[in-house]
């Protein structure tokens, strides 16, 4: 876990990490959330969808921005105040996913750091981006 | 679970649906992310920061997103394609959340709908809002 201050962050620094989703992943996000819908649980309904498989819950992969915001960037004294993804394109059970973070801006006034992430699979094609405001408070 | 077409949702449709946040899923939300921030694990560390005992996960609440799609606007034909969510205030470990939605704007061509919510809790304190943009395809 990184335990940067506010004053430590820089604009442009970058912190990455992967993620391998599994289906117990999938299955726990499920119990926790009771979203039941089948394109996420029936390979067979999924694949009348278009789909090669059922498809990890788009939440779930966004639930990583826990990840990203309060172990990396800025890790200890995170707390998020927003949240804007574009889930771009689907991610399978057992793809491998590259998140990345970079600061794109701080607001000194408030201790808030603005984070552009890129969520990126195993065959370097980007499944999700967006950005969050994450307070830094030590 | 609902199964709304794209034709039978109109705007201004709400639905709505509570939750109590458990022990059990901070949890499980921990192992699935790996975020080990004390301040989701630690009341004592909780209370340093001025909160009354741990502070459930941002993530966690935003998944309940996940749901509200999925299950009920427009329900089974969800595909969640980008979401905006502010966390306002902290959420404990017990609390319940009446996650609300409503259908803000449709757009023909792509069926796609917006759906603005806000999760309130049992105090009837706004702890999260924001707006989905959702496929719905059948």
């Amino acid at each position: 876990m990184n335990h940067y201050t506010y004053e430590e962050i820089r604009i442009g620094q970058e912190e990455q990490f992967l993620v391998t989703i599994t289906q117990d992943m999938q299955d726990q996000f499920r119990k926790i959330t009771g979203d039941l819908n089948p394109l996420h649980a029936d390979d067979a309904y999924a694949a009348r969808k278009g789909h090669p498989s059922r498809v990890v819950f788009g939440m779930l992969s966004a639930s990583f921005l826990s990840t990203l915001a309060g172990m990396y960037l800025p890790g200890e004294h995170s707390l998020i105040h927003s949240v804007e993804i574009k889930l771009r394109k689907p991610v399978y059970i057992g793809d491998t996913l590259q998140i990345c973070g970079t600061v794109s801006d701080k607001s000194d006034a408030v201790k808030i750091i603005q984070v552009k992430f890129v969520m990126t699979n195993q065959d370097g094609v980007k499944v999700a981006k967006g950005e969050m405001q994450i307070g830094v408070e030590v």
